[in-house]
């Protein structure tokens, strides 16, 4: 049997980068990036453009309870569909194509199977999900954790931003509190088009990247109170300044990867102190600790490294540290069958690729859990991410989508 | 002669409590503590207070153009009056003795010198001097500066706040931009009674110190401009993390104290990121560096390490670090005869009484330039101070004002 690359089947490169370009326009920001916050009036719009273009596509659009979106395209048989997809939310300092081209580029495939009047076997559907970034409702990749029964939809819910606003009041909000049940249908297979978000595909010159692995995640956010006082009269051994400890757990995080090595990363993203005055020593911190490791015993290990330093720090230095988990992710291995087809394809459509892992948590992860899962990467320019200046080629953009649309004609048909 | 204290004249501790308790309502927190921004409506609140009791005790009320109050009590003689007094501006979790109490201490000596119908040779001047914490508008103790010339009148009024208010516009808003010339009249000598707001009398059970020098000030702020990056999937070895940067500054300067040691302090009260999100490099770190030592030497070998650690920090982390200096004031003497004036009077009131050094910056530092002046502590209890829980023993409290009352009347006679 042919694979389907011999059919000449390509999508419409100008079509794909001019969705990618109109869906950016929605929350755009002065520098040209992104800010799609999940369910803020920015994202609502992104949403609203998606399944516009969902519904001139003919597809059979769901919303389910938690907001997680998927357009069916019906296949000669009924069944689980092979599912494609990811986010259309942003960090507040997003770029263009984080999320958005893997769901954009969904669509590119329907249309271009549309244009060409090619029947699949099995459905085809292309789903976006709900707050995958976590910049304003922990845990990140909420929507498709709550889609596979990872967290409980009451709970999801109930979640709050830092002003205090419930995520189901949001939801509603933008009209996405949807009435599907959440976590039907059953998937057959699920295939995640994403930017690598690093450097490694460029760096190497690669232009596809079959991604097998992802990082174990965890995100703590660490609450330190210590007491106000006055700068200028305060002994240093009198001290309890929760300032100067909430500095002492990010230099420790630094020194923490250095002394793990290998894969470990950390991050202190977030600082507030109390009051931020420059001559009072500050009374409260918060900071968050992001850390990553492809391995679980060596994340582990940095868990239990981190817990000890703060309860040495809180003795030395008289405060009080409290932690609180905002999310846990164990490493993900992707399923070997879909990441070999993402290989094969790619190669059989010229473009040079390699295994690859992900740093990044993505929805792919979670839909792991219920069934076979991987992802394609294209190469990020100079591995930005996360950043109003994240950019990918157009080139690699389209040899993504190719990759995406021959990939699940194969897993379709 | 006598010295006045054989009079047996003293200051009615249940009046001046009271003054106090009354002030202190004007911008109280739910916590107890004090917040009276300078020229917030809380603290033109307090002011209008103050000036209401000074007019009530007969005082000549004088604002001048920077906001500077000063109510004067005429002497059987013109010419420079001996002044007292100190500010009425709070930081934001400040307490209710810091600035009020010398204030109002100082109403207090009037009114007792009212009460027993005593002349003075010399005028007598209780004044508040404008901003003097610095938390709203810096450098600190802005009135005063500009007062003794230290600051010209238009670049102290072009002053903005962190949300770009301006402070000449805010002292129209309060009805503090006066008419007077900021500086005249003369002054004879200049007195400012204070809580201690650090530790050393209450843990030597002394009541009264004679302040006979202050500590150097320097405060920086620090820009740091990194890059904005995704946090899983950036390698450490690549970022270029403002928010580390910013800690490191942080942790530095601990080090930096336990290093230079002696009386060196160091102080990092405002930590903010930019965009202070969990799962993002930070783009952009801004934090404060409080410097202080009584030593002049000392504190240019603290800045300049600071500066080398910095310049090192840049190359290191590939980020651009830019400081910009707030506020610098060179350690300041008082003078001998007024503290030997003060120190022998607590004496013959049967307190006791030991040398002391300021910590904090003082109204009384920029007199000094101008006059002969020294300051009066009292004990704060904990050494708690920029804190709402900042107190002082009431017994204190009255000791405190009698050793003021007759330090003026010999300063006067």
């Amino acid at each position: 049997m042919d694979t389907s690359v011999a059919s000449g089947l390509r999508v419409d490169r100008a079509r794909l980068l001019d969705r990618l370009e109109r869906l950016a326009q929605h929350g755009a920001r002065a520098d040209g990036g992104v800010c799609r916050l999940a369910l803020t009036d920015a994202d609502r719009a992104g949403r609203d453009q998606v399944v516009a273009w969902m519904r001139e596509l003919g597809l059979d659009v769901v919303v389910d309870a938690i907001g997680n979106v998927r357009g069916t395209r019906a296949g000669r048989e009924a069944g689980p569909p092979v599912m494609t997809g990811s986010h259309v939310d942003t960090v507040a300092t997003g770029g263009r194509y984080d999320g958005s081209y893997g769901v954009v580029a969904g669509l590119e495939v329907v249309a271009a199977l549309n244009d060409a009047g090619v029947e699949t076997r099995r459905p085809l559907c292309v789903a976006f999900f709900t707050g995958e970034e976590g910049a304003r409702f922990a845990p990140d990749m909420l929507g498709s954790l709550v889609y596979v029964g990872g967290l409980p939809l009451e709970e999801a819910l109930a979640v709050r931003d830092a002003g205090g606003a419930v995520l189901g009041d949001e939801l509603r909000r933008c009209g996405y509190a949807g009435d599907a049940p959440v976590g039907a249908p059953e998937v057959h297979a699920f295939v995640e088009l994403h930017v690598e978000q690093g450097p490694v595909l460029e760096a190497e010159g690669v232009t596809i990247g079959a991604v097998r692995n992802l990082q174990g995640i965890s995100w703590q956010e660490i609450a330190i109170e210590g007491q106000a006082n006055h700068a200028g009269t305060t002994p240093m051994r009198l001290r309890h300044d929760a300032g100067y400890a909430a500095a002492a757990v990010a230099h420790f995080l630094r020194g923490l990867t250095r002394r793990l090595g290998g894969d470990q990363l950390a991050t202190c993203g977030v600082i507030d102190l109390e009051p931020n005055l420059i001559n009072v020593i500050a009374q409260r911190a918060r900071l968050t600790a992001d850390l990553r490791n492809t391995d679980e015993d060596a994340l582990r290990r940095a868990e239990a490294e981190l817990a000890a330093f703060l309860e040495q720090l809180a003795r030395d230095e008289g405060v009080t540290v409290s932690t609180r988990r905002l999310a846990r992710f164990e490493p993900v291995v992707f399923d070997a069958g879909v990441a070999d087809t993402i290989a094969r394809v790619a190669g059989e459509l010229g473009h040079s690729v390699r295994d690859a892992t992900s740093g990044a948590g993505h929805d792919a992860q979670m839909l792991a859990r219920v069934c076979p899962a991987a992802m394609i990467f294209v190469p990020s320019i100079g591995g930005i991410s996360h950043n109003p200046r994240e950019d990918t080629a157009p080139e690699h953009l389209a040899a993504g989508a190719d990759v995406l649309l021959h990939t699940l004609l194969e897993l379709a048909r």
